[in-house]
């Protein structure tokens, strides 16, 4: 009876590992397919890029709005729809409601699903009720709710599967981030860097929601899946302790690390790919260290989460230079080699490239010429070379940092870049912004804010644009062409093998440009500020890009949840006043297509 | 001294009567400019007709989304845009924005007013929170807010000029309806025929915000500026009493008779006119008599407030069948003779036409041929020819009658029609809406909801359409051609004179028709459902059509304030359940044009 068991166990077992794997080919393959739109980056690689071309260069200025739906919420609208088959599935924020909308027949609500969550999640948002998308696999649909609650819906009916929970609010933990579904596994991250909220990346099974594995950002080894032999950090063993060690006490354990970022992963190498945020407080004086490994990339194993690189951008961070942004996965040629590389934009306002397979750095150079913090990265060492008066911890707390470029806000958040194989060439939406940095003593309570700062943000000096979408040369380090807006595009790009860019912006425009110029070849006045990420698909052989629109985010903060000291929304309020004279709340999806059935 | 200051008084009075006329002249020949939008319904007459003719039934097709905006408020969008010169004015339910947009700048903000509204005048809105437009004259925005103030707001910096509060929420007074500028002075009527309002119309200065008159719906002849000799009905004076003898002892102090419906003014007769809504309660057997001035036309002077003539649709109200849809005014062959008419659709689902300068009736026919609770209207009485067995009242309290058509909310609503004086049509959106009427006792509180009755809709057995959109000759009594909709056209119709007659649907299409035939030319799906009205504007030299969507009202009550027992929101929410299925809330300004700059 024991050995039959046994073997019915291990049956079961080679026939989900079976299953699993099929889920991750399956999921590989469809994301190949470009009349959908499976996962809310388009592919695994994150690279936002279509290979549909109906709409291109010639033929994009008379793109015109085919559908619209409104998502009955308004504040900021992050993210973007997924699309699966003749199936649109859409995501709002808090309360975070789902739609499956039926493409054959304008947009028709196939299903909804709404949470019942407690509303005293809000407060513990730092920067707006955002929820980042969906995921897709075999059937179901995963949101990560902004409770943190994690839920799995029959795709076909809304019905729901399974749900667990990854975090508690009342200690400020919330979700916002999409999950990735790797090998029959849902990966999801966690928000509450403003909270001291001890960050990680869990697993959980697709099928059953049981947990898998737990990656912590800072904590002992076997908690942040790190092997001190096999683990690399360019290139040579992190060691013992390597997180630990760059604490002092167990502020580690109130350390942030936050990973509300986008993931990706390569199939071929195995690793999935994401960063780590800021280090909680953002007063420096209060953690001395390096605060290993907030502010990190992590390359982890997606069936273990054992590491096997790391990477840590901004070592001891001083500016709330979070690490989350997405990585970008591709094959470009850098110095006359083929490399496969993962290109990340950082908030500290660098533009790194690293082998992906070993974590080397092969390039870091500034994406926003005003980046002042730092003069360079030291390739070798991988650090910043800082810039004394930009510390804010040198002048003690309570000492007012001025002109430090770039905000908090970095010059990028965490609106998507896109990459085209086609012009090799990396599409990012930047923030183009400054501030003045006053850290301050804070003492930590579960679930209220501990910020430790004050900040007021405006553009850099001499410049009235707050905000640049530029393309970036990832081999070289280099700007190739730059496209100045009035406020920091907050927005996700999305490159197209039509040779057109687009990318919309806090006022509400979506905008198509020429990828290899940047020349504006099509604007459109959407209902409100687009925070969202532009996406196509194609349906009955005709080619639509849809984005959401819904002004909010850190940078519409103000707008958003109805704040007018310059100093709130984390010192965003001030900066992006302007915007009111622009657009208004909204939740609205718009659908584009060209003239003609 | 004294006389000089008699002299100075004469002066002043003589003066303003100056200003006041022309005033009115101002506002007249600015709505004969057909590049401006300067009322809600277009003109004076009420026709919701343009002489623009760019966009015409050969192109119409070809139509483009040329701008849109958010309004940043969720729930019903009644009403629609002004447009004078370069600036459109937008409002919104509650709280009742105002926002000045910039035309040569794809919307963008001018000035917001936003006023502070006790929430606590929600629960007393009837039939969502809904605001039916602004009024402008001589440089001046007039905004009537849900909490009945009237506001007048400089129409270049939106500062506020006066206010004045015509009502009290806590009686359950409401303000949804367009103010109208005549002569100067600015009418709004009152809400609240659920929560046994004493309603009337109330002229204020357009300058000082004084009160000029009031005249209600019921009472003694000094409160209801009826003139026992003079006031005609029917072309008989109306005599002594003619309200208080309808009603037993002091019924018509919490008697209803709202006036919460268009206004509309004929300068050469120097008239304006308007209806009245439902006598309070709805359960009948508590109120007998005919409940005068209840379900009538006023025609009133707009400077005194006295009534000229009055007709009463429904006396005795056993159903809801409010009176209050708009009077629209047009000069049409009736038997081979041209005639001054006034064209109205009532509740009741009868098309009226009468002499305007009179008040006689000249044709009333269904305009719905499922309309069952009575089988004609008598032209020389006046009163309908009643079905004994649709009587809510014969079968006594807590009796439920059963299919009777059309429902309480009419064969028609609030959503106004339009007339063509190319195709002497008149455009009519319907409810196609039978119900169930149960009336049962009720006492009155004030400011509690004072229903007296428990409803269920749905389609006329047979029909799954829920709505027409319908061309009726008003000189016939005919209906020429009629369109059928899934559900109720909530939205108000524009005729122009490209031959195209728009309309919106509940799931949110803007629909473009043939005038002539009724063929549908062209459709979009707004991001949500329409029961706004579609407004047209040039400007730079092109035709632009804008409608407001945002599902809601009282067909959208359960999705707006998401009310899910179908005998709420006064019976309409089991009826329109099936909304959900197609459109969720919103609150977007929708601007269209045809290719090309």
């Amino acid at each position: 009876m024991r050995n039959l068991l046994l073997a019915g166990c291990i049956g079961a077992a080679a026939a989900f590992a079976m299953t699993a794997a099929s889920a991750s080919e399956n999921l590989q393959k469809m994301s190949q397919n470009p009349k959908d739109w499976v996962m809310p980056a388009g592919n695994y690689a994150n690279q936002r890029y279509s290979e549909l071309k109906q709409i291109n260069t010639g033929n994009v200025g008379k793109l015109q709005v085919a559908w619209t739906f409104s998502t009955g919420v308004l504040r900021g609208h992050e993210g973007g729809p997924l699309v699966i088959g003749n199936v649109m599935y859409v995501h709002g924020p808090f309360p975070n409601p789902v739609f499956a909308l039926d493409l054959d027949h304008d947009g028709k609500i196939l299903w909804k699903y709404e949470p019942r969550q407690d509303p005293n999640v809000i407060p513990v948002m730092c920067c707006d009720t955002v929820n980042r998308g969906l995921a897709y696999d075999n059937g179901k649909i995963f949101l990560h709710q902004a409770d943190t609650t994690l839920v799995a819906l029959d795709a076909k009916t809304g019905k729901v599967l399974w749900q667990v929970k990854d975090g508690d609010p009342k200690k400020g933990e919330t979700g916002t981030s999409a999950p990735l579904v790797v090998k029959g596994k849902v990966l999801i991250g966690i928000s509450g860097g403003e909270f001291g909220v001890h960050c990680r990346v869990t697993a959980y099974d697709e099928n059953s929601g049981k947990m898998v594995w737990k990656a912590f950002s800072e904590g002992p080894d076997d908690q942040i899946l790190i092997d001190p032999q096999k683990t690399t950090d360019l290139g040579k063993p992190v060691g013992k302790d390597s997180s630990l060690k760059t604490w002092k006490g167990d502020q580690w354990k109130i350390g942030g690390g936050c990973t509300w970022g986008w993931i990706s992963y390569d199939p071929e190498l195995d690793l999935v790919y994401y960063g780590s945020g800021n280090p909680s407080t953002w007063n420096p004086l209060q953690r001395p260290g390096d605060n290993k490994w907030s502010m990190t990339v992590f390359a982890r194993n997606p069936d273990t989460g054992m590491a096997k690189w790391v990477y840590q951008m901004t070592p001891h961070d001083e500016w709330d230079y979070d690490g989350v942004n997405e990585m970008i996965l591709a094959d470009i040629d850098v110095g006359g080699k083929e490399r496969k590389v993962l290109v990340h934009f950082d908030r500290n306002g660098f533009g790194y490239t690293l082998d992906r397979g070993t974590g080397e750095l092969l390039v870091a150079d500034k994406y926003d010429p005003k980046v002042n913090w730092a003069t360079g990265i030291d390739l070798k060492t991988g650090k910043p070379k800082r810039v004394a008066k930009y510390s804010t911890e040198k002048g003690g707390e309570n000492h007012n940092t001025k002109g430090i470029c770039p905000a908090a806000l970095g010059s990028k958040d965490e609106q998507p870049a896109a990459y085209s194989p086609q012009t090799h060439l990396f599409y990012v939406p930047t923030n183009h912004v400054c501030m003045d940095y006053e850290p301050f003593r804070v003492s930590y309570t579960a679930g209220q804010p501990y910020v430790g700062a004050t900040l007021s943000m405006y553009p850099p000096e001499g410049d009235s644009n707050m905000g640049n979408f530029i393309a970036w040369d990832a081999a070289k380090g280099k700007i190739v062409w730059s496209d100045a807006e009035q406020f920091s595009v907050w927005s996700g790009a999305l490159a197209t093998a039509g040779g057109v860019v687009f990318y919309g912006t806090l006022e509400g425009y979506l905008k198509a440009v020429d990828a290899k110029t940047g020349k504006e070849l099509y604007k459109f006045k959407t209902p409100s500020g687009i925070i969202g990420n532009v996406m196509t698909y194609e349906h009955k052989g005709k080619q639509y890009v849809a984005v959401l629109s819904g002004v909010g985010g850190w940078a519409g903060i103000g707008l958003a949840a109805g704040l007018t000291d310059p100093h709130a929304g984390l010192g965003a309020v001030g900066g992006y006043a302007a915007l009111k004279n622009y657009t208004s709340l909204g939740g609205q999806l718009t659908v584009f297509a060209l003239p003609g059935s």
